[in-house]
């Protein structure tokens, strides 16, 4: 395992523990709720987003506690934004990382409130002492991720990508989608580390520019995953996009094209961090990470 | 028109048109989803929550653009819940004062996606430096409005609702139940004016056991005009709860008994604001109000 790949494991171990206790089991039916934010929150994926707050906090020193409490913030809004796309009303999928999605292993209702448990606690977590002694710098953190999550980001980019007549998305069109859909909560996550750990606001910027790059990148390589990736290490059937006939990166600008696009996008991602020197070497494994992924 | 009625209207007024400027019109797919939040905040109700956040703001000298955001931040909360609710995967209602539900005017998929929204600009609100010029402030009315609204609140309440087996429900119960569901946000709204106007931790006190009165005699209300109530006024249709076999207070308590108590309820929340003399002369009218309500 190279030195990022135990980077990323370690952090996603904490991510995951650091989870668990902000949502401990109870009885009754208050513990459904809970035990429907578990299903669609724990054992998850890679925590990117996460990994990123937690390596950009690291650059500035911040304390650990404090960098994670923020990346579990995030990680509770990528989490339910998934749950709720995944409902018959949006996505209709049943598959999630393999297993069954919330409104499968629950029921719809549970989904929706689960969801918006989860989209409301990272916001507690935000707000709460724990996260940073300056209420000032846990508002900002609430006041980015709000802004990076709702109409004008993650939930505009949702409705986009549902109701736009898919079909006429040209690359510009599906940048801005993707930008706003995928994109807006990764920009978010790499300039929290920095606000988390007290970085001055050219050096946030220079962690928004590694970020925009990078997600544009990070949904291009969704993009050929869809198209040629492996099923079973993806935990989700390929070939969707396709049947769809939907716009993506791939279709747009062919398969050599899109890696093309994603690989120079990476290199630009990681020259944002030269200024941060040997401090980006985590940022940096990230940005290669994501152009190497298999799921 | 009693003075109080020309001031809960004034507060209304001005809160329509605060979550008007917060909701601006745009074109395109993410003027759909700001169309669907509009359809589900504006044009809605007696706008009590906003109106107890101001009254008790008032009595401390906040000034009115920061407990009309505060306002209209609990408001966003208590509209999200409502569009969620009215999905046909939960109460499944096509009837919201008198109008389409979200869901019926636009789709489940926008529905799902506007009440996100809401939740989400809701603490966009907060964390704002409009709201108050002291991040602490600001962080601890963003804290217990999650709180309030969460798992181990609102959320938690409508799950209890939807899953408890409800006939086996006894006045414990249904004042938990109601408690969570209705109660948290009432009892946030009193005690958020208190916090941003300045008050002490014994006057927040006050106002939180004022609220916790007030927001169990508001649903004892609700259950006696959906037994005796006029629908028109309503905007919905009565006799709802009795059709489900639905544990409610007029069930458990007859007509007679449930009015008494939610009297006793508005007298003793009123003793509660004792200690502010003249200056609670609104919030002891919006407990007379809620009591005498006709919707």
């Amino acid at each position: 395992m190279t030195a990022f790949e135990t980077s990323i494991k370690d952090v996603a171990r904490l991510v995951e523990a650091t989870l668990d206790s902000m949502l401990p089991r109870r009885a009754g039916p208050l513990g459904r709720v809970i035990d429907a934010m578990r299903h669609g929150a724990l054992d998850g994926g890679k925590r990117l987003r996460p990994f990123l707050v937690v390596a950009a906090a690291d650059m500035f020193g911040a304390p650990r506690e404090r960098s994670l409490r923020t990346g579990c913030a995030v990680e509770m809004i990528h989490c339910y934004s998934l749950i709720h796309d995944d409902l018959p009303a949006m996505d209709d999928s049943d598959l999630r990382r393999g297993r069954p999605s919330v409104h499968k292993a629950f029921d719809d209702a549970t989904a929706i409130l689960a969801g918006d448990a989860l989209l409301t606690q990272a916001f507690e977590v935000l707000a709460g002492p724990e996260t940073h002694p300056d209420g000032a710098v846990r508002c900002r953190l609430a006041l980015e991720l709000a802004r990076a999550s709702g109409r004008g980001g993650m939930v505009g980019g949702q409705m986009i990508d549902i109701y736009a007549e898919q079909k006429t998305f040209d690359l510009a069109g599906i940048e801005e989608l993707q930008r706003l859909k995928t994109g807006a909560i990764i920009r978010f996550s790499a300039m929290a580390g920095g606000i988390c750990g007290g970085a001055n606001e050219a050096e946030i910027e220079a962690l928004r520019l590694y970020a925009e790059d990078l997600g544009l990148s990070f949904q291009i390589v969704d993009d050929l995953l869809d198209a040629f990736g492996d099923a079973e290490a993806l935990g989700k059937p390929v070939g969707q996009d396709a049947d769809m006939d939907k716009a993506t990166f791939v279709k747009l600008l062919g398969a050599e094209g899109a890696r093309d696009k994603a690989k120079a996008l990476v290199m630009r991602a990681k020259s944002h961090l030269d200024r941060f020197g040997d401090r980006a070497e985590a940022l940096k494994g990230a940005a290669d990470f994501v152009f190497a992924r298999k799921n």
